[in-house]
């Protein structure tokens, strides 16, 4: 009792000579869990492995204190150990739990008397298999945790990604903060979408996988993330919800100053299936959700590519004044799909006025090249930005489009460059520059094709025109259906204001 | 007058010593078309650009002769050049017009006058321009052909791909000849679609980019494919067809022996347009293709992606007899996604039967580990080969499952092993071996992400799973909608049998 109360002295003196990031004047009881000033790692491994949690958190530059804990070690990755939670000399904000599931209630146990404020269990093996005696041995851990204090997030999770707090559980996600916070039920699906992201130039502020959910759930990392002055674009998976009024006011809260796209899984009866097995949650029928998605104006996706193309748009794009795109790459019968893939996604492809025909048939020396709407531009990357610097004005300027959508179909023009990314790479700089003379919103398309070389110069065009400010998509129907979410979610937003409910 | 009787005399000799493929005891009339003996190409380019037509024939082996057509030169990639067709000394089969639109009926005048069978007319700016002129122009050609005798691919078309015959529009196209066939309204779109099949170890009887399609349409290459013995499988792009009638007789006549996979373009109001810009091609309503395609039994798809996905649904995989799927690879929200896109597309993801969870559980040491369906495997791609050999078998045991449906996420397995390529390529090769021993169909998604490095190790993978003959697709919903495709194209073939036609 006598070390407790010193403990926690200790813990109050030594917390204040942390330097802990601060999101807002007032912090939220979820900071801590954000920003651990020290972290257990319960079951640290001493197979020296990269992806050892101890060494994850070194190598990402962790900068507070990491105390592993193994009872047959007395040094892991170069950090002294200890044998229990209970022998750590300091504090411990986060204790992380890589432990066999029937060792969480002793572990629990000793958070609860080290005033652990939150415990991230990793470990799987709980409700999630459906079998009674793990269910059961769920309900004695949440009945500890709840009785000494300890916040849980998990059982069955990845936990908390946070690079400005220097908190990852992946060393190869970027160091780099940026704007995103993404909520997950999933762990492997938070590790896929981080990397993808990154590649796009997306970086978060927060990412936190949360499994089972038994303590902490989505509604609390939205309330978080509703008022977090980091987060300016909030996204989510999600197979189910214990308390669905919950949901929806969390969701709501954060619309209220910020996008919200939620990818909501199990709504097929085969899927719902999977999500009970995965995470024990009940997915919601179909209708549930769609009034939900209809009520709150949130943005629904299918898969987690479609969430990083949703962010691309969100963070690119303005708003168009409509859907009425002017499509500029290949045009003939890949014109004609690319086409009808807009129209499918909710756009409309509608032919240009006489005036700009005639203007474009100027700039395009070709005999047969199409200047209806998709134009096509002249053959090889040198043709294509020579069409950009001609051509793209006209298209702009034209009374019948809203935005421009330029496909730069890399598999047939490189195939022709004997220096593909170099060629590709001064086109997508031609387009670079000419988009800032541009009035209305444009977005980009690269399809790379099957090829390995055209890969590597699509990465490269691609990172140049994301630093330009210019969203990228991998084809036309994923350009298509992200800028129609972006409409919708405009749209959607314009009338709930107006008290449309319907 | 005398000397075209010499010539057509000459002809008929060195027509005879010349060799030429002969696909069936019968030669059908199209058979001249695809294997011509000799090649006039009229406006040969003197730039000795590795694209001029001269040159791609050169360098892809046409074995023929080659005549190339130019006032303004003596010799062309060291070929002796001849200022008209007329002046040509030997027969000529083909002839490809690659000059200006306006002098396509003098040049068509001179095809008549050497007995040209057939002229690929390369040239665009006729009734695709939509301008009464080019019109003009274009029935000009094709009366003075008709009259003449001269069949016409095109206008404004790429014109043939015949491996077998040494024929190709472009020299990055593979050599190897194969078993499918195209048949194309639109030239970059043949171009994207070899290639990207040609990748995936699609290779090709014939290919016909047709263009205009002024006297020789869709149906004839049809009514040609139909008896065609080297060709196993009919696919088709599709804007729209003059003679529908004769367009679904010969459509039928196909699918008497073969599948016939259609992308029919311009459904949609924006598309119809963007057709009728490019072929001038009226492109029918909607409902009156969904007749169409219920009606005849062939293959509807979106996309020249997923034409190759259904081809290698059909090669690689038998008829399961279900639509059930056992899914084995990412479970958790990978596989919660997973499961709803496979029951998008028309498939079921069913719990494994109880044995089946109990002996993967076996198999499985982690706790967590999903056993239901789908079933995850082990981490890394050690962990998914040793899976493939202890698991696999179980998988297809199971009666709830038609066929099995392996996920190698190589974004997230590959992250943490230092030699991608050498574990992935390791773990197809298991389950390779493996697939032997299975009992009913299987399916691979090889999901690269977004560095070069999975995207070279996928294709290398990929390679090897083809080898093997496994069907291999880039995303979980590329598998199922192929799958069930493949399985929607023989449900209906029994109907049909059985005189079902609702």
């Amino acid at each position: 009792m006598v070390a407790d109360v010193v403990d926690t002295l200790c813990r109050t003196v030594t917390a204040a000579k942390e330097i802990r990031p601060l999101s807002s004047a007032v912090p939220h009881p979820l900071d801590d869990i954000f920003h651990p000033g020290s972290i257990a790692v319960v079951g640290a491994s001493t197979s020296q492995s990269a992806m050892g949690w101890v060494e994850r958190l070194l190598s990402f530059g962790y900068g507070g204190r990491i105390y592993p804990v193994n009872p047959r070690a007395t040094e892991i990755a170069g950090l002294k150990a200890y044998p229990t939670v209970r022998d750590i000399p300091g504090y411990v904000d986060y204790a992380i739990f890589n432990i066999p599931a029937r060792l969480a209630p002793r572990i629990m146990e000793d958070c609860v008397a080290r005033h652990v404020k939150v415990a991230h269990i990793f470990t799987a093996g709980f409700s999630e298999t459906g079998k009674e005696e793990a269910k059961a041995l769920e309900e004695r851990v949440i009945a500890i945790a709840k009785a000494g204090g300890v916040r849980i997030i998990g059982p069955n999770c990845m936990g908390i990604y946070n690079p400005a707090a220097g908190l990852t559980f992946n060393p190869l996600f970027s160091r780099e903060p940026g704007d995103v916070a993404f909520v997950s039920q999933s762990g492997a699906g938070s590790t896929r979408f981080v990397q993808l992201a990154n590649s796009k130039g997306i970086h978060f502020s927060k990412v936190v996988s949360y499994g089972n959910a038994v303590d902490l759930d989505a509604p609390d990392f939205l309330e978080y993330l509703a008022g977090d002055a980091e987060t300016a674009i909030v996204t989510c998976y999600i197979e189910g919800v214990r308390d669905g009024r919950r949901f929806m006011e969390a969701v709501r809260e954060c619309l209220a100053t910020k996008p919200v796209i939620i990818l909501k899984a199990g709504l097929t009866e085969s899927g719902a299936g999977a999500a009970a097995s995965h995470t024990s949650a009940l997915a919601g029928s179909k209708s549930t959700w769609e009034a939900f998605f209809r009520q709150t104006g949130a943005i629904q996706v299918d898969t987690l590519e479609e969430i990083a193309d949703v962010i691309l748009a969100l963070r690119y794009m303005r708003r168009p004044d409509g859907r009425r795109v002017g499509i500029v790459g290949r045009g003939g019968g890949i014109g004609v799909i690319a086409t009808d893939t807009c129209e499918n996604a909710g756009l409309k492809v509608p032919p240009f006025r006489s005036g700009t025909r005639k203007e474009l048939a100027k700039v395009i020396p070709e005999a047969g090249a199409g200047v209806r709407n998709p134009v096509e531009t002249t053959l090889g990357f040198d043709g294509v930005a020579d069409f950009y610097v001609k051509g793209l004005n006209i298209v702009d300027g034209d009374p019948e489009i809203d935005f421009t959508m330029t496909n730069i179909a890399v598999d047939i023009y490189g195939g022709r460059q004997p220096r593909m990314k170099e060629g590709l790479v001064k086109a997508v700089e031609v387009l670079a520059d000419t988009a800032r003379t541009l009035k209305k919103p444009l977005v980009a398309v690269l399809y790379p094709g099957e090829q390995v070389e055209a890969v590597a110069a699509v990465l490269e065009a691609r990172q140049k025109l994301l630093e330009a400010g210019i969203p990228v998509f991998p084809t036309i129907e994923a350009a298509a259906r992200a800028v129609s979410r972006l409409i919708n979610y405009h749209t959607r937003k314009d009338q709930l204001r107006k008290g449309v409910t319907g």
